[in-house]
């Protein structure tokens, strides 16, 4: 029945051994040099990360088939069930990873606090230790917020875990990253509370240099989180896809963060340690999701679940408003909020929405073609001629009979317009042009963020 | 095939109502006297917690079963199949009570910090806005260690979920609270840092006032997490007696930091915070126990889980650490401990252990009677003299053939020895000797360490 190999091959055993000595030879120094270099530290955390998650994905296929996780492709010729909901144990692995590393970013504080080398030799008073109260110079609220971080993390895992458990309805699991959010959002309430944002020049006479939100920048930070999860989560389908665009993503922001380090930017620039914050989150991220993506990509081996990419869509909101650069993450997910807005005809139900709207495996060629909709009963006047406008302008495939009425029309996501851009083709090709389209739309959000930011602000924070 | 009734009672359905509309309307009422009231308001939501778990358990039997979560209660006269690992529900609802709950006991705080009325108007320096820095006076190590102390949780929780799905084996399940006790282990490394204990007078020429246990420290709370999950996850077996032993322990800490709080105390006393922390945790977990207990309570509708016991004994075991009174905690446990030490000769196979030592229903009579372990090969001549002993001790039940040989004794749990003592009763009034015991165990464990404590320390923290 299970025909799903489970034990690594020497090879692969000798080079996640290899790599995880040493990362964990590169962690080992990191407290060398005397401010513990946390982000060394991190990239070392994420090659550990990247090792036990390919071989935990690898060991624990067939105890989750035995379990019930489990699932067809539907894309193959020959179609075996594979592992599904992969995506828990590579969140667990990143969730203890960014645990475990904790001290390193706090590290140097810690030191400093303690009056040097590491040693807490600064209380002696036995009254003070009865009463279990030690105060001492440290950044509890930097500590604070990467903690709410994790709990808003560790949530997202729980609540994805459930929804791929007992299939909850599609209306509730929408709602699932804004329950997850608000851990982070009620630490934020409590612990930072800036709900005010800077105007854009051109609104500064109606508006002033600052705009309080109040709790609107909560019902904006929930619905970034909504909107980042179930982004990713409806741009899937295809093998490797929910993988390869949140590693896509992720990459960007990370190129991003860069930017404000040093030698990029003049140290200590104010937005550093936010910035340092968010590669701390997405280092592993891409540790783990590579592991994943391993098993996952063309022809899949592993199906994710719906964990992951809510999981993935978490990491990115509590990054970006954590990190504060919610609105150059929102740049970065355009071709996401292309599929929503694309879809929103199927998903509101303004034309009919087929259970499945995945791409159509043709079983004679192997490749892919697009999946299309048969309208049984004639559209309505203004959704037909909608729906024809949008086949003038190259934005769907309609079939139209004699009489003019439109009869059938490809679905309506992303995957399948690229289909009706390109003709058919294999499943990793469709993935691949997808992924150089994501990174495409990325680089040039960027490249706008950085260059126009001066036109309505008066001050890039670069 | 599932015959769990998932409807609540329209009488259920008012009350829970009734009480939840009580609750949120005594929490409204929280911020009228200006402090927050964090005490009521925790009371409050551990009211809305009861329901939520009340109502949420009853409505998931069903898709529990579904998802074969279900188990067939051994100890009955008609074995139907009814939902287990029902736990996991009682932890989700209590980990969201606690997180729903930050913003209270740090109302003040924030009222105090942003220059009263709660309205944030200290930082108007568009600079700092900018850069995302905002440095005000607030208790952000007492946000640390509530916010490490719900990461271990939703730990534990996760890992208790991984282990009822894909049933881990003994030796690795063991550690299980240790993996889950690192978050707040980490944060105490980080934030507090305090290694030493005070030293017993008796002590003090040898080791001074105070001693330094160092990285001992950690392992010491390590071992106290593993030793709280795992000693109420083998004290297990009969209806409600997981839930029952657990809120026992939960009241009687309750009833120790009441101690610690006007008017029983001086306020402010040194000690206060702690036990205002404890109080924070453990009400809600109350809470959510009552209606884990209510519906788990002989005859039994739903199993618990080894979620819940994993969960329940982190509840006590970051309580206790956090709240600086862990070793009163292990006064609370001696129960839990006297069993694990008394079984121990099975767990470590010095005697046979059978697959299960739960004790055996006599379908004739409908009572309860202690199982026996057969030997089946002659016992090893110290460990046979030791169990005759034990036998004239009235603290094991042993059965010698002819010739003198231990052919078969009682197994080596405490509630098998309970009906050692007392002879077979029904499942439910085992149950309530048992607790009666742990009851009264734990009194009798407060009261030495508050009679006894100035004996051994130069001063009682009370």
């Amino acid at each position: 029945m299970s025909n799903t190999a489970t034990a690594l091959t020497s090879t692969e055993t000798y080079s996640l051994l290899s790599l995880s000595l040493a990362c964990i030879g590169v962690l080992s120094q990191t407290f060398v040099g005397g401010d513990g270099e946390p982000v060394v530290a991190s990239i070392a955390f994420s090659g550990l990360a990247f090792a036990s998650c390919y071989a935990l994905i690898r060991w624990l296929g067939n105890a989750f088939i035995r379990r019930g996780f489990k699932g067809k492709d539907l894309c193959k010729l020959k179609q075996t069930e594979i592992p599904e909901t992969m995506g828990a144990v590579c969140a667990m692995v990143y969730l203890f990873t960014i645990i475990a590393f904790i001290p390193w970013p706090f590290y140097k504080d810690i030191v400093i606090a303690t009056s040097g080398g590491g040693n807490r030799d600064v209380m002696q008073d036995i009254g003070e230790l009865e009463t279990g109260r030690l105060l001492h110079k440290f950044p509890h609220n930097k500590l604070a917020s990467y903690l709410s971080a994790i709990l808003s993390l560790q949530s997202i895992v729980l609540l994805g875990i459930g929804d791929d458990l007992f299939d909850i309805r599609w209306r509730h699991k929408v709602l699932i990253p804004a329950v997850a959010a608000i851990p982070m959002l009620i630490v934020y309430f409590v612990d930072f509370g800036v709900t005010k944002m800077v105007v854009p020049i051109p609104l500064r006479p109606y508006l002033g240099e600052l705009f309080d939100l109040g709790w609107l920048y909560y019902v904006y930070m929930a619905m970034l989180s909504i909107f980042s999860s179930n982004s990713i989560n409806i741009l899937a389908g295809i093998n490797g896809i929910e993988v390869a665009q949140s590693l896509v993503i992720a990459v960007l922001i990370v190129f991003n963060d860069v930017l404000y380090l040093s030698p990029f930017a003049p140290y200590p620039h104010p937005a550093t340690d936010s910035h340092l914050f968010s590669l701390y989150l997405l280092l592993p991220f891409i540790g783990v999701s590579l592991a994943l993506l391993k098993h996952n990509w063309y022809p899949a081996k592993v199906f994710v679940g719906d964990t992951y990419c809510y999981f993935a869509g978490m990491v990115f909101a509590v990054d970006g408003i954590l990190g504060h650069f919610s609105k150059t993450l929102m740049l970065l997910l355009i071709p996401q909020a292309f599929n929503f807005v694309y879809s929103a005809p199927q998903l509101f139900h303004l034309v009919p929405c087929p259970r499945h709207r995945l791409p159509r495996f043709n079983v004679r060629t192997g490749l892919m073609e697009c999946s299309r909709v048969e309208f049984k009963k004639p559209l309505r006047r203004p959704i037909a001629e909608s729906l024809k406008m949008l086949h003038r302008l190259r934005l769907l495939d309609v079939q139209v009979d004699g009489e003019g009425q439109v009869i059938s029309s490809s679905n309506f996501t992303i995957i399948n317009l690229w289909l009706v851009w390109f003709g058919p083709m294999r499943e990793d090709r469709l993935a691949l042009g997808l992924l150089a389209f994501q990174t495409a739309v990325g680089m040039v959000g960027l490249l706008i963020r950085h260059r126009m930011a001066l036109l309505v602000f008066s001050v890039d924070n670069w």
